[in-house]
């Protein structure tokens, strides 16, 4: 099952904050079992946000969305994406006493702005959020499933842990083990991981990250990584992997 | 003038690795004045490569692309790019004598998967990588400008920086200003910010970062920005929104 994971916010395309939040949700989405498609950053543009969604929603099984959450003019990604798909925004009871319930603890009045939290698509569900004041938002459309998060990476964090079991596993097992060489280039490895690759049909993929020289000695990361359907096989190809480079390094490096 | 960041890479999407290139890149286009619009994260995968530079092409002037570019056989990004617009890899003599000069100075052997780094689409310019082996290509297709930039953010940012006369200035002046503020809750605020960004019709863009409680006080950085044509009027609207936010400020907190 695939997902595609949605960034909606302008200080990412202006490199002011880094998109963190991607790689905790990619993680996430691995890990329960789903293969993550595309990432797509938009800006805070209600056709940019219908465009993300569309878009994603036409490759995916699965979207997962962050930032444009909360109670400022500028957080636009409910109300964009309830505009694109034409459905209705209704006050959502669960989210409304869960916002005067944070409101009134704060002592804050509760005014238009901060409801606007509580004004949800219709058919969707509330996502509580233990750490700050917007909710996230679950439904399902098209057959498919989609999560709203807010952009703060505590709440985003918070509310996706809450959202497993609306989530779901996906259909796939992932397994992955790391190598670390010391004493060989990318470039001094990269035939031979070409010919492994081929050996494993697309079964295990090979990603080396170079991670500089130390002391005039080249260092290096292998990824291995496998997906599938089956846990035994998918653990077994990566353990495999790993053993033909570990030998083939030996060999290199004259061990 | 718009400009679409690619961003190639499983790692990115697996969340092994932060989007940090975005950041980098975003942040110098801006300064160089485009207006970054997306940023597309695709897998290492020849068809989503090529559906990312169509699409980025489709709504921007300049496509700056990371990711992908290297020895190795996952590195597809330049072959996936020539064929999905039918553009031949030609062997680039600047890319091979510089290839054939950084292995010669490190004793390694010129192998064809060193060599695949010099394999350029036809009509491009390799441009100069300081830091590592492979070049950078430059080109221009349907009117519009193409960097590709590898992964390795040493080099990315290096020939990025390289690559700057042949990006050019876009035509856009960018100005922006933080406020910190302490004592009042971006909800508090958005009232305020929702009708000064009405006032400004448009022309300064504000968004507000909630940073957290610190001794039970909350505290904000409020981002003013403003781009445009004109120099003076970008600066004088951001510092006279600033003003204005300042003084409501002070005013609520009882200074």
């Amino acid at each position: 099952m695939k997902a595609v994971i949605i960034t909606v916010g302008n200080e990412i395309l202006k490199g002011r904050t880094v998109n963190t939040n991607t790689a905790h949700i990619g993680s996430f989405l691995t890990h329960m079992g789903y293969d993550v498609l595309r990432n797509l950053v938009v800006k805070d543009d209600p056709d940019e946000i219908g465009w993300a969604f569309e878009t994603a929603l036409s490759v995916s099984d699965l979207v997962v969305s962050s930032g444009g959450l909360g109670p400022t003019f500028d957080d636009m990604t409910v109300p964009s994406f309830a505009k694109h798909f034409n459905i209705d925004l209704v006050a959502n009871q669960e989210a409304l006493s869960f916002l005067r319930h944070k409101y009134q603890e704060q002592n804050l009045q509760v005014t238009p702005e901060r409801l606007k939290m509580a004004m949800l698509p219709a058919g969707s569900i509330a996502v509580k959020n233990n750490v700050g004041s917007a909710p996230g938002v679950f439904m399902e459309l098209r057959g498919k499933k989609i999560l709203i998060l807010p952009g703060v990476p505590a709440e985003m964090k918070d509310i996706l842990a809450n959202a497993s079991s609306l989530i779901g596993k996906g259909d796939l097992f992932y397994y992955e083990e790391t190598l670390h060489l010391e004493g060989v280039m990318e470039s001094s490895l990269a035939p031979f991981v070409s010919e492994l690759m081929k050996k494993y049909s697309g079964k295990v993929y090979i990603k080396s990250h170079p991670l500089g020289m130390e002391n005039n000695n080249p260092r290096l990361d292998v990824e291995v990584s496998s997906t599938g359907i089956n846990k035994k096989e998918v653990e077994d190809a990566v353990k495999n992997a790993i053993g033909e480079i570990r030998d083939h390094w030996k060999e290199r490096i004259g061990k």
